[in-house]
């Protein structure tokens, strides 16, 4: 039996926990790997300049004979965004249901991948084969159509992963999540589940998205008189149907901004997810055309993005819609945390333009909370309790949570990146670290921007820099030119031609004692230069510039 | 009357209004000018290496001669901080209450100013003549001692500035608000209030401070058996003094940790705003010879701000208290706006560790929710209303209030920063605007980072910097060394030397060119140099480092 545990199942998150973002997670058993989500995440405040954050995926790399298949929860970005770049590097199928399938295809087209990812759409209830695992996909409730739990059939036990979900009796579009069949396979035995933790510091049950629906309609009713204009995310396909619905009962026509938004519209209402009647959508253009009282803009930007499109119009540089005192905005969103102050500063400039903002209660989460937490657990009563999507703290909660279930502290596995977990009936333990974590992409590089750059970045960015350039005479040390001084993002107005002339005098002096010496060693000249200017500028200015001197050869 | 309304009463905000932080208003009547404030705030997130940011008083120093006193109302950085670097450069009496003159005095003494800056402590109740003004000191309560509102009193009538206040029926130290005092000055006419918009958008009235000592006693009670640390606004008087008495109730000893808590609570104690019974307060270092259990330490930190106490002991480099799994850990404080993720950092770090983190209803604000206001409105009833204190949808906030308290539209001012408000009882209309707004302060340097400064910041922190040096024989355009590359921030690993070879070839191929066509303007050969290499980096990596070509004569 022990022998057989060294090479049971083994759970690799590859990314997802302890920061939001970048869901990855590998199982593996013996030969197989499979692997749930593929998803991207935005940079830190301390990555300056990185455009985007992708999973480390050497360990999928160091075992591509192994990696039978990706399956995908839903289309959103964290869970979604790095296929095309993992594509690149694997040659593996992706099974995933339809709406999500289609906003996959949408990525794979912009990168030039739609012709050699192997791929399949795949529906509720379905079972796919992936070596020796089985992967059956359960309906669930989330902010988009077509999420689904898997569970994971191994010889070493199953496996229940919710992906994001929540619980709605009564979703906009399609059926409830499918609490039976969690129950029913939850009898026949789960050795470990799952579940997203986003929600689980919040007591209670997340509100069903219809309750949005009717916030609409009073709004609607309420603001009779003027154009609206509404800023959700562009994915929340339920609640553009809903505005939609909305816009429809009041005689509105419908403008969809923004790049995104106008995307992920076109596909979800040609996969038949969204039901928009003739003659609602317009042009943006077509605007002029019709009385703003009788219009409604659908538009990303709820999120304080600076190139979104609302933003645009809150600072006055959208090229097509200007806000009006008469215009009503609604904010159908949350801040995700970090976005807090460019969400005020937008909502600060439109109500600078005079516009009514409305900016609270017209959102309702995709993610369970406690107590729908608990339902699946009591449901699916699995043996082990993996807390998964979520900071440190959100997976502490779901513990907590579990604990008060009557779970055991050593049946309750807080994972991180990269851990190796081999779970068994008999134990469930971590056995090994495989690389893991952030890759950087930075314009067309990948991976290529590291530690050393981001600190460049870092001084730079807060100090700026001083260049001193030096032209020596090869071999000897004897200088013809320089030094001269050229500094960016550092002090600029005030003396500060003077603090460089000053400091011009204290390196010239110092490379006078160098030649007085006869050092001719370029790195000795370079570091006294280093420290000479460094002392001087900090006794002046208290800053810290980078000192950056380039000695050039005649 | 008309030709005495051009040289009546006007209010010029300098700063406060639109961004919290940085608190100053101006009140001018003929040849006096008196003061309200003079605070700081911190830099915004586009404020690159800005340590911080104080307001632009040109305006002032133009009418140095009629600049007749300062009059501050709380002790808080947003409201004081500015006062050692105002006073540099005017000399000008403050007045305030005890408290807040003992933090002032305490900044004056950093600065070496004790000696020079003429200061006046005030009692409530008290009158004090400055100009043509009177200036009244009026009891409120707020989250730290000794607040005060002011009744303003000038020829054109009497202007009430509330300061940052709440209501609180049952302070810890101290009376309430002195709302009878409000009430008859009311009743004799008032002018203007300008009252505190912070907490306009929120219902219902702001809870006593005393609540919090309810919640800390029942926390000491629960978690009986470890260690307490509580991370709170070093200012916040009372609270500390809270802490303490359920410290002393449960027999615990008190270690105070962080530069700010430790200088404020000497201060507050000395002046007799503390209370702290003998032999409660220790070291540090004093901690091993307790019991984990019999103490409690009160700390910095509760923003998550990098360098404090708790954020060094979250991350492990405190040099003298580390984290035990034991341990519970208070947050008695709310994210300010912006620093939500810094605080989620630091609690998954004390997460991480093992300790258990209360960071939920242990805290409540300082500033008047929206009855409290209205409270304030039907006390004073002015004739016109004045917000104060807020982001622009704060002070928005506070003017529907107004209007729901019956105000037409045209007696509500939301004023800009500069605006110069003239008013009387015939009209109250924006005049003229002045010079106002943030200074940047960067090391010793004041006002000297300016917008180019922080454009160049901003691309060097996003895209790094590519350095072109030359050697060229004066006059004649022969190049005799280079074009030699150097980069910072800029691609470091996969390829990048390979990149910059290819680099050099572009650009001496365009050197070539240059001479070949017998161009010796040093302009022109920099901009070529600018050009051909900018292209080429972008096209190779879609990435516009900033491109800093230096030529040296030799």
């Amino acid at each position: 039996m022990n022998e057989e545990l060294n090479n049971g199942l083994r759970i690799i998150p590859l990314g997802g926990l302890e920061a939001i973002g970048m869901n990855i997670t590998a199982f593996m058993y013996e030969d197989s790997i499979i692997v749930i989500d593929c998803g991207l995440s935005f940079p830190e405040d301390d990555m300056l300049g990185v455009d985007l954050v992708i999973p480390d995926i050497t360990f999928l790399k160091e075992n591509e004979d192994k990696v039978k298949a990706f399956f995908i929860t839903h289309g959103h970005e964290d869970h979604i965004g790095a296929i095309p770049y993992v594509m690149k590097e694997l040659d593996v199928p992706i099974y995933a249901t339809k709406l999500t399938m289609g906003l996959i295809e949408r990525k794979l087209e912009e990168h030039q991948l739609l012709d050699s990812v192997r791929r399949k759409v795949v529906s509720y209830g379905q079972h796919i084969n992936a070596g020796c695992f089985r992967v059956e996909f359960i309906k669930t409730n989330h902010s988009i159509q077509d999420a689904a739990a898997f569970a994971i059939y191994s010889p070493a036990g199953t496996v229940i992963h919710t992906g994001d979900f929540k619980v709605d009796f009564t979703p906009v579009y399609g059926d409830a999540i499918d609490l039976a069949r969690l129950g029913e396979i939850g009898k026949k035995g789960v050795l470990a589940l799952m579940v997203d933790s986003t929600n689980a510091e919040r007591p209670g049950f997340t509100a069903s998205e219809k309750t949005v629906g009717k916030v609409f309609d009073s709004l609607f009713q309420e603001h009779i008189n003027s154009r609206i204009i509404i800023a959700t995310f562009a994915s929340n396909v339920d609640r553009v149907q809903q505005i939609i619905n909305s816009a429809n009962k009041y005689g509105r026509k419908v403008v969809v901004e923004g790049r995104s938004m106008v995307n992920i519209i076109d596909t979800a209402s040609k996969l038949g997810y969204l039901d928009i009647p003739d003659d609602t959508l317009i042009d943006t253009e077509e605007l002029r055309n019709y009385p703003a009282e009788q219009t409604v803009l659908i538009t990303t930007g709820s999120q304080g993005e600076s190139m979104a499109a609302l933003s645009r119009m809150a600072n006055g540089t959208h090229r097509k819609v200007k806000i009006k005192p008469s215009d009503t905005i609604i904010f159908s969103s949350h801040p995700i945390p970090g976005n807090e102050k460019a969400v005020s500063r937008v909502i600060n400039d439109l109500i600078k333009l005079g516009a009514n903002v409305i900016f609270q209660d017209v959102h309702v989460s995709g993610h369970a909370c406690q107590e729908e937490i608990k339902l699946i657990y009591s449901l699916v009563h699995p043996k082990y309790c993996i807390p998964v999507h979520g900071e440190y703290k959100h997976l502490y909660a779901q513990a907590q949570i579990c604990r008060e279930l009557g779970y055991e502290s050593e049946n309750i596995l807080i994972l991180h990146t990269g851990d190796v977990l081999e779970i068994s009936e008999e134990k469930a333990e971590v056995v090994d670290h495989v690389q893991a974590g952030p890759v950087m992409v930075d314009g067309l590089g990948v991976g290529d921007v590291g530690a050393v750059v981001l600190r460049d970045r870092q001084i730079l960015s807060e100090e700026g820099v001083i260049i001193v350039v030096l032209s020596m005479v090869g071999g000897t040390g004897q200088i013809v030119s320089g030094p001269d001084i050229v500094s960016r993002g550092f002090v600029y107005v005030r003396d500060s031609g003077e603090l460089l002339d000053d400091a011009k005098e204290v390196l010239e002096l110092t490379v006078e004692k160098l030649q007085d010496k006869g050092v001719t060693d370029w790195n000795k000249i370079k570091s006294e230069i280093r420290d000479s200017l460094g002392e001087f500028v900090w006794k002046e200015t208290k800053r810290r510039p980078m000192i950056l001197p380039i000695i050039q050869e005649v």
